[in-house]
């Protein structure tokens, strides 16, 4: 089974292995990318996790994440953003290709939608200087409307990329297939991000029908509606060849399944409906 | 309690309540319009209902529901356009101002998004010149993109707004703030379909956090996070001054409480959250 071209983000196994378990698990079934989260570092260790990264020659094709600007008070605000700071240092430390930013929702107690994207573009704008001086670039990942109170109040990769643009070199975007498959402007949309060279990686799985759960009921690769072929046709398109990267939140399904099977189904799929 | 502009779509009280109850429970508390389902209207009698709504003098703002056009065979897609055209003809004898459109999702079986909005224009295209006979403007309904999949294709209120002036006139929309509170674009396209003649309907309720179901778990307006006297202001500042019609679906609350309870917390909220 080939895994040239793909990445695991390693939310998709976190049920069943550790940071350098997850990695070197990866590495003996030929996976030779990796995307990591905070917590996951965080409980592994930063320099042990930089240490089995490098020993197993990984591409990190994202640090799983910064974001969350939005809060009611300036100091929750200014805390986000050192915190933001503090995971540009880290995913500097990994190797890592961007920091995926997942932005913030509508903060507790507002119903004020329109503020709290705002709010996102002052934060990653107070970020970003530490962010170039890391040579860290931020990837802004819009979410699924479903998300839009309290995970991410930035929707359509049409209004990640406008706030890119507003902000400047440096700032993309993280494209999911889970979060975007259904915009209307996907096509023209992906094309844009590609002509603006602002495509810093792009995440894969399914969206299962019926959807049981809507944080962690992601499906894997070929068991739901998404046309992931063509999706993967408009990204290279678009120009961009950087790995496919699975990440699959599923408490029910495959969180509950031994590592080493959720990898090789991740490898056959991503070779038979993704590419 | 003041219930001027306030239309109650039956859904909200369907469990507690059939057809006729509902609307004369609706006219005991001042409630001067209402939405009836196609099921409530077929277990009550289309004439015993077109009575009952004539005889309490109510404003019928919408009928609920058609589309559904999209389906993997041709036969499927011949029943839809047969079914809708019902549904109009059921929408005149109960004096509707439109109908509404629940376009179809991916048909089972399919990965093809953009060919079901292509059956679904095709579909509101074949009973088009039906719907002009009857005077019976049709109402497509934008839904959540949470929706995508399995019950509409069409998710935004411009691509809602593209197609009803692809089709031409008396093809509308319906804007439910729970279907499209999150989109960037939301004040302009409302502010378009002003210009364009195109708003028919109205629905509003609120979204909770956390959602705890993606279909039954819409919340009561004023509990969740959508700033719904700012929507009602972009609607009547697109020029349109219809009733505010309340569509909540709640297993695990509002559909529990009694009938008259929720009716009235419709009218104390609405004055409260929504004008």
């Amino acid at each position: 089974m080939n895994a040239q071209g793909l990445s695991i983000n390693l939310a998709t196994v976190r049920e069943q292995w550790n940071l350098g378990e997850a990695v070197e698990a990866c590495a003996k079934l030929g996976i030779k990318a990796i995307d990591p989260w905070r917590d996951q570092v965080a409980k592994f260790g930063l320099d042990n996790s930089a240490k089995v990264i490098k020993d197993n020659g990984m591409q990190v094709t994202g640090y799983c994440r910064g974001g969350m600007f939005t809060h009611m008070d300036a100091k929750g605000r200014a805390a986000a953003i050192d915190d933001n700071k503090r995971a540009i240092d880290e995913a500097q430390a990994l190797g890592a290709d961007c920091l995926v930013l997942v932005v913030g929702g509508v903060p507790h107690g507002s119903n004020d939608i329109v503020g709290a994207r705002t709010q996102v573009a002052e934060g990653i704008s107070a970020a970003l200087d530490h962010a170039r001086g890391a040579k860290m670039p931020l990837a802004i990942e819009p979410l699924h409307p479903m998300y839009a109170a309290d995970r991410a109040c930035v929707n359509t990769l049409k209004q990640a990329l406008d706030m890119a643009v507003q902000l400047g070199p440096d700032v993309g975007v993280a494209i999911d297939t889970y979060h975007v498959w259904w915009d209307p402007e996907l096509k023209e949309q992906i094309a844009r991000a590609g002509v603006e060279k602002r495509i810093f990686a792009h995440h894969i799985c399914d969206w299962l029908v019926p959807t049981k759960d809507m944080l962690l009921d992601r499906g894997m690769m070929g068991d739901g509606v998404i046309d992931l072929k063509a999706f993967r046709g408009m990204i290279e398109g678009a120009g961009y060849f950087g790995p496919q990267e699975v990440e699959i939140f599923s408490a029910g399904d495959w969180w509950k399944k031994p590592g080493e099977e959720v990898l090789k189904t991740c490898i056959e799929r991503y070779n038979k409906f993704c590419k």
